[in-house]
């Protein structure tokens, strides 16, 4: 069995010296967040985290969401957590306060949400659904819609879903077939099948307010034709109250291979009817809005990654601390030492660490650029600040993704055979990370997004103002002392070359030949996120040797840094090179072959 | 659901052009080996595999062992299957003639086991693990043991185990605990508990020869301390045939990540006075033995990585074809058109078909080396055979199931949302891989031999004699033109520098400071794995090119070849000086940390 325990100083250190979150508190409207209100959020979320939902995490695994006859019933004991989650102000942290939110800056709820996912993610799930309805209405509902569903969201009373996919519509939402038929009465009648709708039955509240693409019968093809309905599980009462049943049903819900705990529903709409909706926003502007809404929901999911990254490396260093097994190297017949003494164990663990705190120095630093980006009294630095968050969401959500599949594979691996065995619960880390690098877009979805409406449509712009940021860095570097630095400098250097060398050949190849520049286009994904998150370590280090020659706080936290640092440039960055050869030779080899061929 | 196609096609190319049956059915002992047999052979094991084993693999995961009382039932159909093969000759097939053995050349018996795998790996396991016990038996039995056990094994009639593991005593058997007492009278009482038994009990067959490793009173400490018994479920009548129950009792079974066809026990001897068993070899010389044993087990295991990976592949490249979603890249409102279209779908599709070429290239090239080893008339040529037999087992082990935690990932990526649905089936490959790269030995455990036993202690001889055969190969790819070949001259190119600098280091290093050279024994494992391959893939390309020139064959299946080398040399090939910057940079940033600055 395994716990978590929140990483608070981890955060702390990344929120106040990687991502400025006194810069952040100084926003107009971030007020709130002062360090010593942040650290006692940080300590009750970390709390609640670690006492109320990691240890439902296992059950909601074996015994997991349980369909019977329409009705979803979630794991015990998971109602009452939600409860209290919503009653201690959770689901409120990040709304806006015109609704009854708290309104803190994303820096601070991303920290937040870090540890709900870490303790819990399939729990996770029905919060972070709930936040992009309430985004949705928010931003494009009318007032009375404001009015009926978001004070009962933002409090947690109600839950929310996002109903996209179609069978024949999954990352193509241009095939969207559901029907919303108009009834003269400013209602409508939804008819369709929804696939993989993440707690789109559940017995944890009252009612649940499912957002729903459909087409209106003049609609145009395609994605212009595509309108957003908000369709109550219970339609309301004249006091707001749920009222009739909705005609909308779980027919049931998916055997997966990981999150057992989150049901995946399949909802049939319109089966006895019509299930009544309201339009949200304009006709024909849905997938516009969903657009909108889709950096959070990106963002948010790259946070699971980070997240099960951190509570796999949590379980696997216990178990290396704990497991006596064999000697130290070279020496037979001396005594039995913990397997952390064991070469291979330490780069495992080292590249679990190390890549965990990049990820997280990255992810955190653009939480803060988007508060910038959303507050800042400078326009010129909003403008900056979006294009910055807006280049690195794919990256955040399709890197971190897709290193949360190695790293908690690296924690099934540091527990030999217990760790596939499922009672140790490292392959629950597993099986559950393996979705993150799928919804919410696919890594190619997220890659094809990076290169095209991030790179090639502005020339490279914001890739090569990160380039030179990361230029200044490297000029730092060459200002410190000792080897770690000497090393930390070359890969960095070697790994910022690399990004420059790929943004030139998307920038050139994407609008001559689209599929040869796609075909590099998850790799450079993945080298981007990996040097980007080597400049925050790079950062950090800097950062580490200041507070160390100073001689304020913990020298051994600091020099842990500088070590952690290295060891990724040494053995992450430095596949960087790697990765833009075959972003720029890379097409050929792919695309050649007919269909019949392979 | 997914079905499998045995890819005999490509097998035979292998088995032919790169690993030269030809002069293998030519080898003393190894007539029988002839191209028309061995056809023959892949024809009916294909049907076998795709007709039997395959359609069994789902209800394996699905329904799974179950123990009740220490009674194993394995799953609906497996018995009936397991009695056919036994009955078709195939759990015979590379066993001695002696017993009852058709003696076939290990080249052979690979591809015929790559089907077993790829179909079916879970039910694979049992006469894989009865391959092992009668090696024990062959290799050191009496000849009353061999007497007793061979003629039954061979035929399929009993299955074997290997029991090594202990709750206290996993990659470390010298701290195996379990006692064999001397009963005056030949014969030994075992107690003791064993774990992680495969098809340590099960319905299949009327007994079951437990290989035991245990403890005699005066056995010295440690690895010198360790005997092999012989013990069977039944003990046998003196006719031979199986009597009274032997007190070995399976406790229960495992609940695991994958393989869940595949009974893993937890087996008690002597709970009721003593399991009785006879010694296997002289005593205390146990573990060496299981080490002779082990090339075979390990090469094995690596065959379950490029099966897995083959199978992966046929279900991913299926649904790729199948799937229609989105338009081609840059033709929004065009036709619609299958996944296999989209860059980043072939991107993953290609790497998975290019990297299980490479495993099964070098797999069989080794299994050919093997018989040479084995049955060559001249002893340089078999001491030069086994050198390379014995470099090269950690990194077919290590290198081809770490690709296939990879491989089966990719599989369940090119699914979509629909991967991480169990029904699919992609999800069960991404289970079943993983245990391949812990079990016989981890990937930490391989390269820990790989730069010790097989580099460092001899100076790096076989591994430099192998740099000079690559480096023969690069001479001719300069030879071949077209764009291709200078692609993968390039990469090859490259990485067998890499390699180089890699063994140097190891060399220079492994004495003096054995911790700094092992913090980069797995990168250079994998190194090593993925130049051996991109050799091959190479070598496969020139011939490829030779048979085009010569106007013979299928052109297109040649052509194909060609690409599919320069994809892994682009994709794959090029990733391999990063790992040797790792080797040779990544020791200080893995070892600095203290224990409590984790």
């Amino acid at each position: 069995m395994s716990s978590y325990n929140a990483p608070i100083r981890d955060m702390q250190f990344v929120m106040r010296e990687l991502a400025d979150l006194e810069a952040v508190a100084a926003l107009p409207g971030c007020e709130d967040a002062s360090p010593d209100v942040v650290d006692a959020i940080l300590e009750e979320a970390g709390k609640f985290a670690n006492g109320v939902l990691a240890p439902l995490n296992r059950a909601g695994d074996t015994i997991g969401a349980k369909w019977d006859n329409g009705v979803v019933t979630t794991v015990p004991g998971w109602k009452d957590a939600y409860t209290q989650f919503a009653e201690a102000g959770w689901t409120a942290l990040a709304c806006e306060p015109e609704f009854g939110g708290q309104g803190l800056p994303k820096l601070v709820s991303t920290a937040v949400m870090e540890m709900w996912k870490s303790a819990n993610m399939a729990f996770s799930l029905c919060p972070m659904l709930t936040t992009g309805a309430i985004e949705a209405i928010s931003l494009c509902g009318t007032d009375a819609q404001k009015a009926d569903y978001l004070p009962k969201m933002v409090s947690g009373e109600w839950t929310g879903t996002m109903n996209l996919t179609e069978p024949q519509a999954g990352s193509d939402l241009a095939a969207v077939r559901s029907r919303a038929v108009p009834q003269g009465d400013g209602t409508y009648k939804i008819f369709g099948q929804k696939i993989f709708i993440t707690y789109g039955e559940h017995d944890m509240t009252d009612n649940i307010i499912h957002l729903v693409l459909a087409r209106l019968p003049d609609a145009p093809e395609g994605v212009k034709g595509i309108s957003l309905f908000v369709v109550p599980k219970f339609l309301l009462n004249a006091d707001g109250t749920p009222g009739e049943r909705n005609d909308v049903h779980c027919v049931s819900i998916e055997h997966k291979l990981g999150i057992h705990g989150s049901p995946t529903a399949v909802l049939a709409f319109g089966d006895n009817g019509g299930a009544i909706g309201t339009l949200v926003g304009e006709a024909n502007r849905g997938l516009e809005y969903m657009f909108v809404m889709m950096n959070e929901a990106r963002f948010a999911v790259g946070m699971e990654g980070l997240a099960l990254s951190e509570r796999a490396y949590q379980q696997a260093l216990a178990y290396a601390k704990d497991r006596v097994q064999g000697t130290e190297a070279g020496v037979r017949g001396g005594p039995k030492v913990s397997i952390l003494h064991h070469a291979d164990v330490r780069r495992l663990l080292m590249n679990m660490k190390s890549t965990t705190e990049a990820m997280r120095a990255l992810a955190y630093v653009v939480g803060a650029a988007t508060d910038m980006a959303h507050y800042h009294a400078d326009e010129a630095v909003r403008t900056r600040s979006q294009a910055f968050v807006d280049l690195m969401i794919p990256v955040v959500k399709g890197w971190c993704t897709e290193n949360a599949n190695l790293i908690t594979s690296d924690g099934v691996q540091v527990h030999g055979g217990m760790g596939f065995i499922e009672e140790t619960g490292a392959a629950q880390h597993y099986r559950d990370a393996r979705i993150t690098a799928i919804y919410e877009g696919t890594t190619a979805i997220q890659a094809n997004d990076l290169i095209g409406r991030k790179i090639a449509r502005e020339g490279g712009l914001t890739a090569k103002a990160l380039v030179a940021e990361m230029r200044k860095v490297e000029a730092q570097l060459a200002e410190a002392s000792g080897d770690e630095f000497a090393a930390i400098r070359k890969s960095l250097s070697a790994g910022v070359t690399a990004v420059e060398e790929a943004v030139e050949y998307i920038v050139a190849t994407y609008g001559k030949d689209i599929k040869a520049a796609s075909v590099g286009s998850v790799p450079f994904l993945k080298l981007l996120g990996i040097v980007a998150g080597g400049w925050q370590m790079a950062r950090a280090a800097l950062v580490s040797a200041r507070r160390l020659a100073e001689g304020s706080g913990d020298a051994s936290f600091y020099k842990t840094k500088i070590t952690t640092a290295r060891f990724y440039a040494d053995h992450v960055l430095s596949q960087a090179p790697g990765l833009a050869y075959t972003v720029v030779n890379g097409a050929a080899g792919a695309l050649d072959l007919t269909e019949d061929q392979f």
